[in-house]
């Protein structure tokens, strides 16, 4: 018998418990407030974004795994005990919604959708025509798991593909920058930038308004990973300014973006409500009982937290 | 040495003479009205909407290429010579622009991107959850070449995937159906429609009001064909009162759209100007060369237009 304490504000707990218990009927799924008491037994945390304290007040929990892809909201908790493993979620559902959502973006800014849709507001029919894709460098900012969904994604459109990371990497028709050191050179041959990194102390503000100014005139930004990664007001600014063609944001700084915020306004940006990939609970639910098997047995998780990067 | 005759309207022809003349340094390239006479010698016309009457007055003229995949602009032409071989644009750059089109369109109405770009008007922060691709049926009407390379650009995505046609075909991972008697149920299980059909006088408005009553409820439309097969008014009806979610239109009736017709602001409607894939003079210039040795050795161009079909 599993038991799992479930943590999920304002979406029903339903399909997550239909789809945990059809994986494995053993399970026992209790959604908060009824965790029981601490006395109950091992257990383990399946939760978003939970209040702070909480995961504390329950010393029988063994790990505690985040429902999307990032742990941020787990990390800001003090109150965490240091020793408890996080696990981020792996499981295919979110690449495919990575996958479907940057390549939608990469195309849409490629395509000058943005052009096209300020065209259509005045009314002008006018053609504007595109580079050929072979011409166009996408630059992916962050090369996990994501990110590497996304350049084989992208790869059969015949896009100039790229890639930074914090290590060195090696992939085949992938040109690899690593470090800060070779952020430069990295952001001034990007036309399309993908951004899909985690919000850390050492990524937030990362794009600020100098970096930004090292993308060439007329490039795209698309951040599908935190919003903290980009200062919003220099993204606004050099999009207000016609230095930048377009953005695509799925994740903001402030998230939710308040309804007073100027940058729901601005000029060829499109903001979405942080829905680029969604943890499905069908494809989720294997992925968490599986992780559960190998912590079972003493081996660790495949997307266990490393508390030192903090991803 | 070749001749070739150039017609395009408001567009530069340097990219083309440039583009022709480095495929085969022994083309003359000569663009409209530098035509000379009938008298010159054998020649190739290439072009884009030209003048009625234009091509029938320069009986040296051995064949004419369409500078794109449709032909309507050259057999609208009541005075073209009957036994004049016609050959569409079949190079490998339409193909890429046609496949980056409908992917981006496709993700556009699976993932609610026009739904989000309402709720960012309005300032709004709600998510909304897409089905997984696996549920989602794109439905693509007309199988030739482009359909094709459509479907192969889709398949990575995991959609479920169908097509129409007017002859029996059959691919492997493609449900198929075949003639009118199919249609109403090809149409009754497509979630996302892609309309890729030459404008002929059988799919004149075969997509009426009544055909697409037969679309599922929240169904999408897709049309980077030709605007005739839509009845507009039936479509943006069907959008404005929200029993289809959304709809993009490359091409429309009547085209360009005029600036004072009622669909430029319909709901949930997004027109781009004919761009879905234009031919590109780097990728069609080794094309035509390839063709023009074809017809010299006396074969047929691989994209001879069929007259009895229209296309």
């Amino acid at each position: 018998m599993t038991r799992i304490l479930f943590y999920l504000r304002d979406y029903p707990d339903t399909p997550w418990r239909d789809a945990l218990c059809a994986e494995d009927p053993g399970i026992r799924f209790h959604a908060y407030p009824d965790w029981g008491t601490a006395d109950d037994g091992p257990a383990y945390a399946l939760v978003w974004e939970p209040e702070p304290g909480l995961i504390a007040r329950f010393p029988n929990i063994r790990a505690v795994f985040s429902m999307g892809a990032g742990v941020d909201h787990l990390t800001r908790d003090d109150s965490l005990p240091a020793d408890l493993p996080i696990i981020r979620m792996g499981d295919s559902g979110l690449q495919e919604g990575m996958r479907e959502y940057v390549t939608w973006a990469v195309l849409h800014h490629h395509r000058q959708m943005p052009q096209f849709a300020a065209q259509q507001r005045t009314r002008k029919w006018a053609r504007l025509f595109s580079r050929p894709a072979a011409s166009v460098q996408v630059g992916i900012m962050g090369y996990g798991h994501l990110g590497r969904t996304v350049a084989d994604a992208l790869a059969p459109f015949g896009y100039r593909l790229a890639a930074w990371s914090r290590t060195p990497k090696d992939t085949p028709g992938v040109t690899h920058y690593t470090g800060l050191e070779d952020l430069p050179s990295f952001l001034s041959t990007t036309d399309i930038l993908v951004a899909l990194l985690p919000e850390t102390a050492a990524t937030h503000h990362l794009l600020n308004a100098e970096r930004l100014s090292l993308l060439p005139t007329g490039a795209s930004v698309v951040n599908a990973g935190r919003g903290g990664l980009i200062d919003l007001d220099a993204l606004t600014a050099a999009l207000a300014g016609g230095r930048l063609a377009g953005a695509t944001l799925d994740v903001t700084d402030p998230e939710p973006l308040p309804a007073d915020h100027p940058a729901w306004d601005c000029p060829n940006l499109t903001i979405t409500p942080h829905v680029a990939a969604i943890t499905r609970p069908d494809t989720a639910a294997r992925f968490i009982t599986e992780q559960i098997a190998r912590l079972e047995r003493g081996e660790p998780a495949e997307t266990g937290l490393d508390r030192s990067r903090g991803y």
